[in-house]
């Protein structure tokens, strides 16, 4: 199998060659364990990745939430990725400030907002999109193609 | 398929029904996305499971291969676990101060350590592995025992 680690070398210490692995006892029987290392990878090559546009891995999964559902609320929004109110709060703020969102006033509810991609994010999110889709192309030449599909038919129902 | 919720209903907003969720747009071919989101069921369950004991996951999962290979270094833990060493020193420190292991100076080299577990620690570690068995239980009835024997198979190279 193919050892490849994430972009940027500084990930190293993360993914030791196999050989250098000590015996890892009951953790073998804990799926959690191994779908944090996993996770981990992916994080890593990621921020790497999208780090020299500022953008971290919520900040993107917000963007593309927003850019497939318009006008929608936080609230909504929040449900949906499963992020906390205040955090999701902080993240939209800085998105706001950046000028990538912005929030309407909602008709039916003062205290609501809907939000929208502006001109500005939208033209960032073409940028981050094709960056991201080179990331979950190496994510998938690290794992092997057919178990990158076979883990997302396995993991779809839980996001 | 069921939608179990963590033990505790404070994981509640986390683990909205499907219904309630917006289109997740390019999200949607995102490995990393999915398996963040299993990963954040199984650490809450995992945390709010252990909480009694005050055990995190990384602990746990430091305790085990202490365990299962007894009079290794810290930095052989650290690399088999890609835990980075500042962290893995305060935690290896919280756990000696918590008397379940100790580190004996190595013969060869004055300044490595060997990792032990006290007989304190061996005693902790039944009962904490106990919960912790409960807890892989709840996880393969959230995502069903076939789906957990796969995941299994597909992410241990991973780990």
């Amino acid at each position: 199998m193919k050892r490849r680690r994430p972009v940027a070398s500084a990930a190293k210490a993360r993914s030791p060659a196999r050989a250098d692995k000590l015996a890892l006892g009951q953790l073998h029987k804990h799926l959690g364990y191994f779908l944090r290392r996993l996770q981990i990878w992916v994080f890593q090559d990621f921020i790497q990745t999208l780090g020299k546009m500022k953008v971290r891995p919520a900040q993107y999964s917000v963007l593309l939430i927003i850019e497939a559902n318009p006008g929608r609320s936080q609230a909504a929004i929040g449900q949906t990725l499963g992020i906390e109110r205040a955090r999701l709060a902080r993240l939209l703020h800085e998105l706001e400030r950046r000028k990538w969102i912005n929030r309407r006033a909602s008709g039916s509810d003062a205290r609501s907002h809907c939000l929208h991609l502006t001109a500005d994010g939208e033209k960032a999110l073409v940028r981050i999109k094709s960056v991201a889709t080179q990331h979950e192309a190496r994510l998938a030449d690290y794992v092997g193609a057919k178990r990158h599909m076979q883990l997302m038919d396995l993991l779809r129902d839980f996001g």
